[in-house]
């Protein structure tokens, strides 16, 4: 009643490198109860913004595939990340999507939690009982300039490392000031993995994206390549890093322990990912002026980040269940701005509005695709190889006990 | 592609004793197929009231998971129960809901069935053809005060024993005499097992049920047991039996042949439960008074009753689909009694409404948790002693071949 | 995490001739996978009329459980039917039910393909690579009088003798000068072999049908026998073969290689398949009168066709999922015809659409008895032998590698 890893091995033998994944990969129920336990439940996921929680006792849950997630400031004032589930017979403990709490009170039983985790008393649980053993499961937490990074599981991928390389790289556009303004989901019928390697190229950009093709050049490795040494002179003027940092796949640290950051040129006459190229909201931290590029940071496997001199975007690729996935996307503006003066909502969000109902659309005729039994995966293209790290990372985390 | 046994012993030594159950019980269509299989086609289950079909011919269906039941009297005056699966290709043979049959005709290809279940004549099947062989498969009926139990496999709990301990306890309430005035549906997104985990405590109540917990002793044993030797007093008078009968898990006769009875107290100004402690109905059968109690009655693994002095109400669980279930709530009243000038639907039905709701609620959340990876099970408390004898039935009977 | 053949065996040798196939092959997923991948990928199926695509470029899609095709006249006029799946990974290439198309550029990273299928260039796919060898995958075609048969597997059982056997009998009904004039959709919560196995046999007729069974003498074989001496006399004088063509099951050419032919009379007083048993369209191809006779001819196993004097009617039972599938109904009249003058689309389509209506309740119902645990598979009457036929090749089919 539960999946055979002998099925499992064959299947991952069938996968030939630099072509994509076999059907069942994205259609088997199994697999993807695997994927849940073995790939989401170990991996570091970006769940939000610290500025969401400002006080003790504010959380909000954060739910994925089976599972569910509260992320929670304590009364020390630190984030704290619990898995929702009682551990008396299971319940979720907390119901509300968002709020402010004193404790956690499961709803069944009243078995009641502290801010951190640690389980009150056991109602009429007898004498032998004892509390300290029975507090919530502990997911770790990283908060990297603000942003809330969690992971469920006891062997977190680790992170310091990568972060350290990374932190000065971002450090000028200062996360930890930014506030979150619009969060929009993209239900997507299709797998997860198919939502991840579509972020993960830009080789679909030019023929899908008419709107991103027109003012973000990575979708032409050439014209980057021919306007990045201009962007670079104009970015070290304004404060900002040029140096690529890749420390992913064979080159992160370990596995899944992955940080990347470039900076890359958008065309003439765009400033920052807005419909005519004008700015959107107030420069980002310490910036002092608009060098007409765009950052892609990537934090884990499961995480992007798109930052341009005024927004920051975030990206996530939430499973539901086999062939349901919801695209999250997440926008960011310095937390001093203000709606109708400093940034308006419409126009911040256009872009990405538009760019995500394409993706919506050719990921869920991927998915249509993949289905059939004719599906013979075919050979990546040049521009596709972050895909392969993905396999090859994806392949590693399914594998292991 | 059938659910394989080896894995099914793995899981059942997941289990520990006193803990709740390991999260692939709740969660695996093969186990749900296995359930409806091995727990509910070889249990007794209460699926109403003789009084809904007095005359011959008179039929109503009984559905649950992928299965049937004709539930009919027949021209002798009997009560019988056939699977509705014509014997020809499958197809079903009734297909109303409730109604009155001189035969049961299916509707593919007109095969015709008795009331009794004898196949008339099988049309065009040719001279080798014997119609006595093919007569609809026949359920086990035991009437037990008007109460209809059915057992639709063959090696059925015996109950016989059971029931004689049981009978004169419950003879005062006149089952015999009641009829159904209402009967809700609750469908909740979980499985049925943990339906029938809610019903089976009380350690719940204080928490999840308000308006029960006002009058409800049960919620707290020592509360109960302090009022318990007052209401038998009451009991007595009004000439009910006090003595409790724990037919049930070890101490039941045979597996699946379980019985038990008791009487509780109401707290104080609840003479039965409404919202205001004051009669819904009249007395029930013999009674000579309203004596503030309330009887637990329980017959087999599925099917419980909670007597008030002035009406009954039923509970099943009824699985639908691995995590579908609908709680049936059937309100009983004596037959004699009139509606709008004996007792009034609304006012009747209000605790048990308000009470399911609840429970459809914390149902739903206890099953999103269990689905979990991180769910593990946790330890029993002494309220929820019967859940651990539930248990020990359950893994019996899906352990057997 | 796939199916296991040695379950499969298990469950064939469950199978008793003679008898209806045991429960698992109605409601196992695993099996219904495996349905699509061995008898619908290797089998002829009925997609449309070549009216339909008159010109180079004109197109639509069938689709069926998990696969889509693309069925495209080329620019030499020929048909061809292609996999509608990219080579590259596995995007849906043509999302359009239908229409007219120069090349079919698939939206995910525009790999351009031919009407011919082979892929004109791979964008940016580097040096090493050739178009050549990523073609669109074909399916077979075979053009029968105007119908388009396609397979979409390699070992596409060898219908071309059949055919030659066929051809001279349908040749006076013109299928080539055919139209297409309705399509209709009846979705039936049910497995396509209960819906295929509905069709392949009349014993259920004069049941089920009050409609059809006025009408015509397939419900009865004794009545069709006695009518049909006089019903030949009448066809051959309007120019129609009398002869029965019966190449099914063991008289099959080779496995799946069935074609069929047999005309059978009406009931007096009808010309047709009409409600009033007159006319409902002009006499097609060269026949010179109404003989009151209807045609069944079957091509394959999948695809069944009933032709009347003046129209002819297709029937496909299309598989969705394991317990969906959509019943289509096809209505043809003679491609010089004029609705309002020589048709009338409600009267031409009447008898069909009340006959699917009621197919449609009864294959629902036998699908919903079948899922019981209880159904054990009964005796087949006489008139069900073309399912006896049927269950023979499906089994082979499914075993076979």
């Amino acid at each position: 009643m539960t999946s055979r890893p002998g099925d499992l091995n064959d299947l991952m033998s069938k996968h030939r490198p630099g072509y994509a994944l076999p059907r069942e990969f994205y259609t088997s129920q199994a697999m993807f109860d695997h994927d849940i336990d073995k790939v989401w439940n170990r991996n570091w996921i970006w769940v939000g913004h610290e500025s969401q929680i400002p006080e003790p006792g504010d959380y909000f849950l954060f739910d994925y595939g089976t599972e569910s997630l509260i992320i929670v400031r304590d009364r020390q004032g630190d984030i704290r990340a619990h898995l929702n589930v009682c551990r008396h017979r299971g319940s979720r403990v907390c119901t509300e999507g968002a709020g402010k709490a004193r404790v956690f009170v499961c709803p069944y039983h009243a078995w009641t939690y502290e801010l951190s985790g640690e389980l009150r008393a056991g109602r009429d649980m007898g004498a032998d009982f004892d509390p300290a053993k029975w507090g919530l499961l502990a997911a770790q937490v990283i908060v990297f300039q603000g942003m809330i990074l969690v992971c469920p599981g006891d062997d977190a991928p680790p992170l310091a490392t990568a972060l350290e390389q990374l932190a000065p790289l971002t450090a000028p556009f200062a996360f930890e000031d930014l506030k979150v303004v619009h969060e929009a989901r993209y239900p997507v019928p299709a797998n997860w993995k198919l939502a991840v390697e579509n972020y993960l190229e830009c080789y679909h950009c030019a023929p899908a994206h008419q709107e991103y093709a027109r003012s973000h050049t990575l979708k032409s490795p050439q014209q980057m390549a021919a306007l990045m040494p201009a962007l670079q002179e104009r970015s070290a003027a304004v404060g900002l890093p040029t140096v690529e940092l890749n420390m992913t796949g064979p080159d992160a640290i370990a596995p899944g322990a992955d940080a990347y950051y470039r900076r890359y040129p958008l065309f003439e006459g765009y400033k920052t990912g807005s419909r005519d190229g004008e700015p959107l909201a107030p420069l980002l931290g310490s910036l002092t002026g608009f060098d007409g590029g765009a950052t892609d940071v990537s934090i884990g496997i499961l995480n992007f980040f798109l930052v341009y001199s005024d927004h920051a975007v975030g990206y996530r690729f939430v499973p539901r269940n086999v062939q349901e996935t919801d695209i999250h996307v997440v926008w960011m503006v310095r937390k001093d701005a203000e709606e109708g003066r400093d940034y308006n909502t419409d126009d911040l969000t256009w872009l990405w509005h538009v760019t995500s109902q394409d993706d919506e659309r050719i990921i869920r005729h991927n998915q249509a695709g993949v289905n059939s039994h004719f599906f013979r995966p075919g050979p990546l293209a040049e521009m596709e190889w972050a895909i392969n790290d993905f396999y090859d990372y994806y392949k590693k985390m399914i594998a292991t006990a």
